[in-house]
């Protein structure tokens, strides 16, 4: 017998007749003796519509307000969620955040779970109930309901597992698993049996959209293995789990690939102490998230230095890169929003020697140059032409040997 | 300055445009230097398809989860008033009942207030806030989400303005005050400034549909004056206050009709100690509340029993009278539905001898029979043939010079 804990996103709740199908899915494991925690989104389209409703009644809503309004859309789900089991002849019970203990910071919408008192879920667990509640939500110290951003309930139900120490924490979702890169480029690509957080969290930040990036964070800090699965199908998904937990001996795990940046190069820099916060203070500033940073040096005390900055942010970007570029003498400054990024990804490139060579060697046999090169310890990203990216994608996927996983 | 409770109904913040309007209401109240509370129900007819939408989740839909559904209801108008208030420019911030230390017994859908912890709002009011809270919910003491029952706002409004020991409790409704009668049955029905607790108290269990039956028992009890007025126009409306707080010196101050009721009479009653009981208790075991009951007594050791309960509960007593009527050798059961009760209310009456002679003459004069006759210290009931029951109206409103208040 094991301590589930699982969440089901708004498009799995989103009517009446799939909270009746999910309800189906969480009393089968509840029949099968476990204790079960259900964690639950809104119904799918009803966020967005309080959202809306918000902006009707001002232009710009309170932020505390706005979660108290927000936080209606899970408590909506979750009892009638609580409401269909027992329907269904099982003993269940909603908790809302604040009823569940959890305690956030006070940053309204966005904010950070603090802590989580298990003890009222236990007691229930004890009782033999089915437990279901409100994901996305909590309560600051000072007793105001907080959100927690986008994509909040994946946090919501990993920071529960890990309070209550649960055995598995099963994210149920619209895609069957993580993939070792996007099927719709690569029809070899297959789904990961397992993946590390670290892995996952790569993943994550250069827009595979299976978790939210908060949430994987958490469960590696707490050590919680999470399974992404279907709520669509019965098929096994991939698990999330530290790199200690038996994984799979594979180099890279993952391919990515990122369209939604653009480079900018100031030509000809001055290459003075001092020169790369005259360029990057005034973008932080503006707000705008700087990813790449490239500097190439030149002869003759000069550098080209090379950022890339995603393609909402280009035009603002430019004017400031343009004001700084006269202020400090460089030639001229070049934007390219053509591009695209494509990364591997894979925590087995922390021992083997040869990951980088073998990704060049890849793109050099197409003729895809590289404009640019970043790496992590468990990441080689390399900026392309955007109308290779595909083909990138495809031929680092077999490089890799990922077609036959 | 004055601490002023504001409570407005469904139809008040039906929608953005009528929250907006409600706003302009509570900030004219603000900015004449009053500290401000306002409790708020949920939009007209969302609690109805909050309720739609559970019966579809489960055909007995659990109560426990019902009360969490339904406080998302004035959840959502809170939070919509507070973004409005301060998209409006003023300090305004928003309390659920369990943040408002609203505590009530655990009888979900219909719970008690047991006690508000007025330290919160306090605090709030001594920022200068206008503070918004929802209506008709509380938390029970194992922190459960509860509701009051239909109306429950009312309540909430007269037990929060008792907790703060408010200067008002001002009940914004789609009525502008309590009136003599009801002007589409007699068009010179008038309104009255004032009206006792114990009097509305008669009022709102008669039929006349201005107040929540217990928020009056609660104003009562605390002592708390209730203004009731339109949230559509600028009239004063009515003050609902203790009879030493210098009434009018009315003796009868309304005239209610209830034409819900049906009468059954078991005819030929053996008159023996013990009869009553086996005709009340199968009534009362069936749920069916009987409202008055009069026995008269008739030559040769029998009665007649004769009783009034709810015209929807007429057939189901009718069935259990007949089989009590066997088991008693009563003759027979005799219902009519063609029945109306009409009575005179005022607390005058209890120093004033007469006021039953008056009635019963006026009736008499337009040839009206009286079929039963109740009385309480401060009302007299008559049931009449239901033809007569405007006519009736019309003729006591003029009897005890209601007209010309």
């Amino acid at each position: 017998m094991a301590l589930i804990v699982q969440k089901y996103g708004g498009t799995s709740v989103g009517n009446i007749e799939r909270i009746r199908n999910v309800a189906h899915r969480i009393v089968k494991t509840y029949d099968q003796g476990h204790d079960v925690v259900v964690v639950l989104s809104a119904m799918s389209g009803v966020t967005d519509n309080l959202i809306a409703l918000a902006h009707q009644a001002s232009k710009m809503p309170d932020k505390r307000e706005l979660d108290v309004l927000m936080s209606t859309g899970e408590q909506t789900t979750i009892a009638l969620m609580a409401m269909t089991l027992q329907d269904m002849g099982y003993p269940a019970a909603s908790l809302l955040g604040f009823q569940a203990d959890i305690i956030t910071d006070s940053m309204s919408t966005k904010a950070r779970i603090m802590s989580i008192g298990a003890e009222r879920i236990k007691t229930m667990l004890a009782e033999k109930k089915i437990v279901i509640i409100a994901g996305f939500q909590g309560i600051d110290p000072e007793g105001n309901i907080t959100t927690l951003g986008r994509g909040g309930s994946d946090t919501s139900a990993v920071a529960i597992a890990a309070a209550v120490k649960a055995d598995s924490c099963e994210i149920y979702t619209d895609v069957d698993g993580v993939y070792t890169t996007d099927p719709r480029i690569c029809d070899k690509a297959r789904k990961l049996k397992t993946i590390s957080y670290d892995e996952m969290l790569e993943m994550a930040s250069l827009g595979a959209k299976v978790l939210q990036i908060r949430s994987v964070g958490f469960a590696k800090k707490y050590n919680v293995p999470i399974h992404v699965r279907s709520s669509f199908n019965e098929e096994e998904g991939t698990m999330v789990v530290g790199e200690d937990s038996g994984m799979e001996e594979l180099v890279v795990s993952g391919i990515t690939l990122d369209k939604n940046e653009a480079r900018l190069t100031l030509k000809k820099v001055p290459d003075q102490p001092g020169i790369a916060s005259k360029v990057f203070v005034p973008l932080a500033e503006a707000g705008i998230q700087v990813d790449m940073i490239i500097q190439n040096t030149r002869s003759g005390g000069q550098t080209d230095l090379t950022f890339t900055v995603n393609k909402t942010d280009a035009k603002q970007a430019m004017v400031i890169a343009e004001k700084v570029a006269k202020e400090i003498e460089a030639e001229e400054v070049l934007v390219a929003d053509d591009i695209a990024k494509v990364s591997v990804i894979g925590v087995g490139m922390k021992n083997h020697a040869g990951v980088a060579a073998t990704m060049f060697s890849a793109l050099a046999a197409e003729n895809i140059n590289i404009r640019l090169i970043s790496t992590s310890e468990i990441r080689i990203s390399c900026v392309i032409d955007d109308r290779y990216a595909e083909l990138a994608v495809r031929v680092l996927h077999q490089a890799f040997n990922l077609d036959k996983i």
